[in-house]
């Protein structure tokens, strides 16, 4: 959802996910309203996938209380005959087996972003790497890069990760922004600083959003047009966490992002 | 020491501080060798201040194990006439009431930056709040930024501690860089991403010593160029990590310093 919406402010969207028959009509009206194709939406019986969590005072460090898949457990996802030739796919976090058979059925896409988490990469690290090398754009957090290189140090991390395949990878540093690493470039961007965070939840999935939906807009994959995707990303993911849930990304205004997007060229130049 | 050799890139040095007799007279050449005035550098009978710490893996992170100030201890530093004059003052991290004395010393300055750690304001915060009407550039890290403004939002602590008096205040933050925040105005820079990280001893100092020698060289103390010397200051800063103590701080060349300044324009552009 927090991809799709963010992405929906730049380009078409086509959602290809499950959810259970609690999902509320009102969000999917709400997608729907936005021009979100929800073709791909599956609703099975049973539960929508459930994430409980504490966030610490430093909202860069949560606990996971409960995960519950629930109709994600035996999801398969299935994609659209109109929607394979999408030039630009964004595989959101699930199991990478699950990744890899939904990137299976794109006929030949342009740009291939991926997110994985700590779970999957201790899980199922195989999986995560095999699929490594299908990817242009790997998009994880600070963790989840330590845990995937064995490296602490970001730079040595990012290097042991671009060995296993991606073309470029981003590494998401919570209230720190972002840097991005691919052979022999980097770019660092920081996060807008705000006076309050009042829920983090999404934030990562909705910088995915802008960052992909800036890249499909434009039909541009140069890494000139991916610095300014990611910034495009940081702006969308600096409003999200105004609010809770989706709710401050719903109202956001495209004049708000490019105000935004000003505000962190003022930010950054010198 | 960091502070001077860094600044001594830019401009003039002049230094007021206190060594023990075991001060290494090598390292006394070596930072007269640089151009740097030793007239202000006290020899007192006994040892030289001494701290002892532990990093972490996160070199973020250290632990203090021992500190002993001996010369510190009752130190009064005394300004030479010819020293009083200068335009542009750093205050050095020591006592916050030796630090107002020597700024009581100087006739007209331009612009006064200063530096502080948990240590003073925890044991003098009276003293440490009575000198930040006079700063124009308070330099802290973000722990100390926490501490001082009893915030763990780095906008919100930013707000609360330029309500008590100093111009910009500048936090460092580690791997992360930095973040200047003044009156309507926020700019941040990330830090020069290195694959190892030697040893973060002095990288603060020689940081401040970056920043307020570029200033001091150009005479310039707009905004745009603060930017461009706290971009002086990181580069500086990226250099020192590199190798133990002030080893790698000695043998740089005017030229690294301005390689590394337009790589951190590639770093960061978009």
């Amino acid at each position: 959802m927090y991809f799709a919406v963010a992405a929906s402010y730049f380009a078409p969207v086509h959602l290809v996910a499950v959810v259970g028959e609690d999902f509320p009509a009102a969000e999917r009206d709400s997608l729907a309203a936005r021009g979100i194709d929800l073709t791909g939406l599956e609703v099975r019986p049973g539960r929508t996938f459930r994430w409980h969590g504490r966030y610490h005072e430093d909202v860069n460090v949560r606990d996971t209380l409960r995960l519950e898949l629930n109709v994600f457990a035996d999801f398969s996802p299935r994609v659209a005959e109109a929607t394979r030739r999408v030039p630009y796919v964004f595989l959101g976090n699930i199991d990478p087996r699950l990744q890899a058979g939904v990137l299976d059925q794109f006929t030949a896409p342009i740009l291939v972003a991926c997110d994985t988490m700590n779970h999957w990469i201790e899980a199922a690290r195989d999986a995560v790497e095999a699929l490594l090398p299908r990817v242009d754009l790997l998009v994880v957090n600070d963790d989840e890069a330590r845990l995937l290189s064995g490296e602490r140090n970001v730079s040595r991390a990012a290097r042991r990760i671009l060995e296993r395949g991606p073309k470029s990878l981003l590494i998401k540093r919570g209230e720190y922004g972002a840097i991005l690493f691919s052979a022999g470039e980097v770019f660092a961007v920081p996060a807008y600083p705000l006076e309050e965070v009042f829920d983090p939840t999404g934030a990562g999935d909705t910088f995915a959003g802008g960052l992909v939906g800036h890249l499909a807009a434009t039909g541009d994959v140069s890494h000139t047009n991916l610095r300014r995707a990611i910034v495009y990303g940081s702006v969308l993911a600096s409003y999200v966490v105004e609010d809770f849930g989706a709710r401050r990304l719903q109202t956001v205004s495209r004049d708000d992002i490019e105000r935004r997007y000003r505000q962190f060229v003022a930010l950054t130049e010198f």
